[in-house]
């Protein structure tokens, strides 16, 4: 057991005040797990869009003051009651997303939806007391994601915890707490695309390049980015794509472009803008009798996707995913072997680094879209 | 060889002269089959839906005088140059779609949408040379979806005709050849359940039915009838039906009551309305996480299929599906050997038996909802 087992922890934590504002690096008071809780030491953490988008707070209620961060990497410091499977000093992962082993979704093969732990944007608590871990001056600091990693100690639940190969560079695997496995889990675990099949990637952020370098992985003979930016398209190579789309190039609508390339349509299309109009090409593009369209990006709340009913008949195939299908405990530590064993590389997302104390800088990058992962470090 | 082969064959057909008009039992010439054509004996032939719709013609350009009829079973009488996997005598169940196992979709595992044979149902002619093999004092008689087997004999393109256990009742297989097995197929080849899961099924006419036939060989737990017709519950019990909802009965949504049935949702649902409604129904009752909706119904021209987004990023699936996903010539024979077996049930949907002199009757009774399938005996 680590000496400070037990006790409450002060250490530093990015902390985000007001909707939209530059985090604030405070010191906090980080209270001991309590049952079936891990209290981990958090070592790399990076920026996705969902801490910027509830940091933003346009589209929903906001709750502050909130640490965000849900991408990281990091070390067991103790651990709560009840909790047998975690031990300090263990190299692990937090994720936004639970998985209890105990619910319909996690004793399911096909679903990672757990009941217990499922993502839960809103929450700004504990489960267990409804209370926050996080405190400055006995003040409450919510929770986000249930993870909070921009912090230099959190508590997690230990379902929202994947033990990983100690060998493991924190540095690199750290990425694939959420976005990257993201991607690559919609292609190789949903898609699921032959050896010599073509797929199209819809957006080519760091969701979009997993998924393609998850169709890379798989062996696609042809992997076509669709993006509105140009100037993604050279990065984009270097996973795998090998032909580009701009839909702004065509007066077509890009579902046609795609089918005509391709002598009918793909085989499989993965969509990870969350664009409606995006949703409806990539379901449409694929070819009849066998294409599949796996759903990615997150819609905002009014949308509709629509298609005549015809276009599904015609033998297509149309299925969402969440976090890749991948169930964080059971799963994630084979998605860091693949990376040990050089099948999947990780390096070419990580496009910055900053030190924790210039968090703010992570925001600006990702907010320009300059960066595809700015990995934070903690310790310097 | 027949002594018929090579010959002109006279023979008895029942003509439709106009749109919606009684078909007229007349004389007619039947030409000798070309290159890769079979002409057949038809012993036993139904009357599907498809039949209907095309003879009102409602709804597309009419094509008279006409011989429909395309769900049958016959022997073969004689064949044309090139056919050399099927010989006089073979007993065989002509097909409305075809399997020419050459072109990208008869070599792909995945469909049966045959790019050369695929159902056409604006085609009056043989595709060797745009002619017709009917005529009545040299005036041709346009053929329908290739079979056009209410005529005593008829000719079909070779990769239209399944070639079956010769031991096999050829006065009850003849309904495998449509409709039934485009509903078993629909929940065994593309739905899928697991033993013990529960399957919806949208529409209790024979292709329903067969759905839930097949949700019965799968061993579901539940099989949720949903129709708008009340009366075909007690009927539906023997294809398995455990449970009925008729969405009239509730003022919410069917698929929220479904849901509240089942804890969430079903594990599979079949749609074989070709409402529209229904099919979003069918597609928002299936839990998510693993939910399975699968398409056989075909919609109006101008519908279109809505839902939110997110019910897809749940982890739900939707596909359509032709044919049950049966390739026509490979998998047919298999679904003979399934009824040879006893695993399959087909006695139970031939509710009505006329001579091929009373065809008239068979249409009369598909039109008042009163029949599943009305057998047409050609030689009484």
């Amino acid at each position: 057991m680590s000496n400070t087992a037990g006790q409450v922890i002060r250490c530093k934590a990015a902390v985000a005040w007001e909707a939209g504002k530059p985090l604030v690096i405070e010191e906090v008071e980080v209270a001991p797990p309590q049952a079936n809780e891990v209290r981990l030491k958090i070592l790399f953490t990076s920026l996705c869009h969902t801490d910027v988008y509830f940091w933003e707070a346009k589209g929903q209620a906001p709750l502050f003051p909130r640490i965000f961060g849900h991408e990281a990497s990091g070390i067991v410091e103790s651990v709560g009651p009840g909790v047998t499977d975690l031990q300090p000093g263990d190299r692990v992962l937090p994720v936004f997303t639970g998985e209890c082993k105990e619910c319909r979704h996690c004793k399911s093969e096909e679903s990672n939806m757990c009941d217990l732990l499922r993502i839960n944007t809103d929450r700004g608590h504990m489960l267990a007391d409804g209370k926050t871990r996080f405190s400055i001056n006995g003040k409450p600091i919510h929770h986000f994601l249930g993870t909070s990693t921009f912090s230099e100690y959190t508590v997690v639940h230990v379902g929202c915890v994947a033990k990983i190969n100690p060998a493991a560079p924190l540095d690199k695997v750290c990425v694939l707490s959420c976005g990257i496995s993201t991607g690559l889990g919609a292609t190789l675990n949903v898609a699921k695309p032959k050896k010599g099949q073509s797929v199209a990637i819809f957006g080519l952020g760091a969701v979009g390049l997993a998924a393609a370098e998850g169709a890379r992985i798989a062996g696609a003979s042809r992997i076509i980015g669709v993006d509105l930016n140009t100037s993604r398209f050279e990065e984009a190579k270097k996973f795998g794509v090998t032909e580009f789309v701009n839909p702004k190039d065509h007066d077509k609508p890009v579902q046609q472009v795609i089918a005509e390339m391709t002598d009918g349509g793909v085989d499989r299309s993965v969509e990870c803008t969350g664009s409606i109009q995006a949703m409806v090409s990539a379901f449409e593009c694929v070819h009849d009798g066998w294409g599949v369209a796996v759903l990615v990006g997150v819609p905002s709340k009014d949308d509709a996707f629509k298609t005549h009913p015809v276009n599904l008949l015609n033998e297509r195939t149309i299925k969402g995913t969440f976090f890749g299908n991948y169930k964080p405990r059971s799963d994630l530590p084979s998605v860091v072997e693949m990376y040990m064993k050089k099948e999947l590389e990780v390096e070419k997302f990580i496009t910055h680094h900053v030190s924790f104390s210039e968090i703010n800088k992570a925001f600006e990058l990702m907010l320009k879209g300059e960066s595809l992962r700015c990995l934070i470090n903690m310790e310097s």
